[in-house]
């Protein structure tokens, strides 16, 4: 169960995105990322391949099917970046990347089922492929497995946190369950939600690596807050590309957010300035497609996406605040890259 | 969390029922168990009620809804009785009764979904009244919470035997949609699930109350070895009721598995004795509600019912063969008594 073997080397595109764009000496950079983590991330990688594949089918096939689809994992070089800054990873570390991947993965096939979600990754979702029966049982396993391993990893303060962010992410959830049945335009919903189901996984993926490397407490607080703000920026962009993203670039529908009943910012700023738009918006989540390009027309007309990119980019800064608590070191700056990346993506 | 505050004292229906059957010096029976374990129980029962409640709706109502439709608590039993072999249980042992019984319901809620489950203890299915999200969700809800809850209350080899059951119950519920997919009508196919499925919570109660009540690891395996036995004679019971029982007394529809897509012992075996109903069993799943009927009165005649009966009694000798491992005791008696009472029921 550990990732000691040895992995095939695949991609780590992220890893080579941020440095590039890191800016300055681009090439020490990248040999410094190289030299920080790229090993690392290939075996989380292989780790995480090699978890997907290895159970019964067809439960691990879809989960398969998920991770083949691509993804950023941003999860996993968040926990490995964490503790590289207090030294190099412990084996623990990559065990901990592979679990937050893995709870990362275990969520998107239970909120599919959930959402009745289409597209993923620009990918049918799961369900759509094998039914909604095995995503949630490869969601049952994938969780299960990502625990046993942080109990066996990492059994104390690292387990009980990774319980309490399981809590918030089926929180938040249930919360966003209840908007899709209840119209619910407030944005301090919406605030809530990104908390509960993005954040909270950001928060620990950062606070657990930084614990298992043997930081102090509050500098893991310090990558927890990081963490946080991360994953609200990166939520905040998202349902940015929602309404405004290049379908082809991001993977996704357009409006999928709107079509699968949930309200995101840029959609309840442009309620308030034009409350008229509910009409359309009831029209949407009954299925009317033109009314659904109207929506977005309108959504973008309103300059509330420019707003909300402003308020990702607030996010980032207070992120990047938070890393200044933690001694210099090249694991920082990454951490810095990775979430300017992030806040200025396209896709 | 922990349960030791003054729960309501609600009825534990299967203590009276076994210490009234188990014949003999009933009046003192009863006093035996409500001495040994009466009060434990209300506790369970009490903290179990709360667990279910204390969430946010939707999703714990649901959980609430199926557990005040019932149900035996045959696995907390069976904790505590496990525990009270050697000596008074301790309130860690209360804490893991609540888990077995919490595993169960996230099971259920989980498996409705999966099987397209219609009614449940007689009541309809949670996903019917709120949907398949809500089941996904309050299922992932008590999972999370019973395996927090264990890592509280014994964090060392009674959590990581916990993960163990939990992959040995997804193992068997993706054998058995897998059946579903494809007709597998082999008896070994039956007995891995109902080994997965339903005797591997049984033997983690029976081992995890041994343990936590400081046994030693004869005595543990002794207990967990009753706790397979007893699994396997309840599922043969159980699917003989699916053919045989009686619907108001079960809470069951009669052929409920079968319309579900899987294929219990009474009919494997009725197919082997007659393959020609292999078309009658298309048929019902298929819809056909007649074909229905006459399969089930084909089963009845066929004497294959009898057949697994008998073999739940064997099941449930061997089941008490591995209680005599144990020091004699009240609550070794009582799980004999629990065993009989199962392989002899009727709903």
């Amino acid at each position: 169960m550990n990732v000691t073997t040895n992995a095939p080397a695949v991609s780590v595109g992220l890893l080579h995105d941020v440095a590039e764009r890191a800016g300055g000496r681009v090439v020490d950079r990248l040999a410094e990322v190289h030299a920080l983590l790229g090993a690392d991330m290939a075996l989380v990688d292989g780790e995480l391949a090699r978890v997907v594949r290895d159970g019964l089918s067809p439960a691990t096939e879809s989960a398969a099917h998920l991770l083949e689809a691509g993804g950023k994992r941003v999860r996993p070089l968040t926990v490995l970046l964490a503790a590289a800054c207090f030294g190099p990873p412990p084996p623990a570390a990559r065990e901990l990347a592979v679990v937050a991947e893995l709870v990362h993965l275990a969520t998107l096939l239970h909120d599919d089922v959930i959402d009745d979600g289409q597209e993923r990754r620009g990918k049918p979702t799961p369900r759509r492929i094998w039914g909604n029966a095995v995503s949630v049982l490869a969601g049952d396993l994938l969780l299960t497995h990502a625990l046993e391993r942080t109990s066996a990893a990492a059994p104390g303060s690292v387990l009980a946190d990774l319980f309490a962010t399981l809590r918030a992410l089926v929180d938040g959830e249930v919360v966003q369950l209840r908007g899709r049945m209840v119209l619910d335009a407030r944005e301090e919903v919406y605030f809530r939600i990104v908390h509960d189901k993005t954040a909270s996984l950001f928060a620990w993926a950062a606070r657990a690596g930084a614990t298992i490397a043997g930081a102090a407490t509050e500098a893991a607080s310090a990558l927890g807050d990081y963490g946080t703000h991360l994953g609200v920026a990166f939520q905040l962009v998202d349902d940015v590309l929602d309404y405004a993203g290049d379908p082809r670039a991001t993977g996704k529908a357009l409006l999928g957010d709107l079509t699968e009943g949930k309200l995101t910012l840029p959609l309840i700023r442009a309620l308030v300035a034009e409350p008229s738009l509910a009409a359309d918006v009831d029209a949407v989540r009954s299925g009317d497609r033109r009314a659904a390009q109207r929506l977005a027309d309108a959504v973008r007309a309103s300059g509330t996406c420019e707003g909300v990119r402003a308020l990702a980019r607030d996010e980032t800064a207070r992120a990047l605040v938070s890393l200044e608590a933690l001694p210099p070191s090249a694991a920082r700056e990454l951490l810095g890259g990775v979430a300017r990346e992030l806040a200025s993506r396209v896709a």
